[in-house]
């Protein structure tokens, strides 16, 4: 078993109305920053997990998306593995 | 003017307390995976802005992000300028 940084990007589908982001959107016009046109809020995950492989870790993740991380009818979620578990905090997505 | 997409991820410092992803993690505990470490729990924004060049999208993004969208006091933010504006609500990250 090796240890595996799984991160997860959560979004809402594209036609799911996001409050959230409406409200981010006013008030980054609220302070002067006129060319927003548009903001959608999600959730990014960081999961650090024990798996044998990539592959399994993969599918262990993507297990969890669908029983738990988000909510298959209204969000889309992007898993990537990367290998080692040096950063399990780290806001930089992978280069 | 162009648009521009901006990928910005937000997550708690590395020593901040996590209480959200403590709580994911023993979610998935409760599920029956067992092989979850630790979850870290943060924000992912997608941001459509008019701006002149990639790097006065980035700017007024950084900029954002020190005004409204993120605390920097306990918070690293991440921000990806993305050319083109056609995947303003995508979950993935740019390849």
């Amino acid at each position: 078993m090796s240890p595996y940084v799984a991160h997860v990007t959560v979004m809402l589908k594209p036609l799911v109305n996001d409050p959230a982001g409406l409200a981010v959107r006013d008030g980054l016009s609220a302070l002067g920053f006129d060319g927003v046109e548009a903001v959608r809020v999600g959730k990014r995950l960081v999961v650090t997990l024990s798996a044998p492989d990539a592959e399994e870790a993969a599918r262990l993740v993507n297990a969890m998306c669908d029983q738990l991380l988000a909510n298959p009818v209204i969000e889309d979620f992007v898993v990537e593995i990367v290998d080692g578990a040096s950063d399990t905090t780290a806001a930089a997505p992978p280069s």
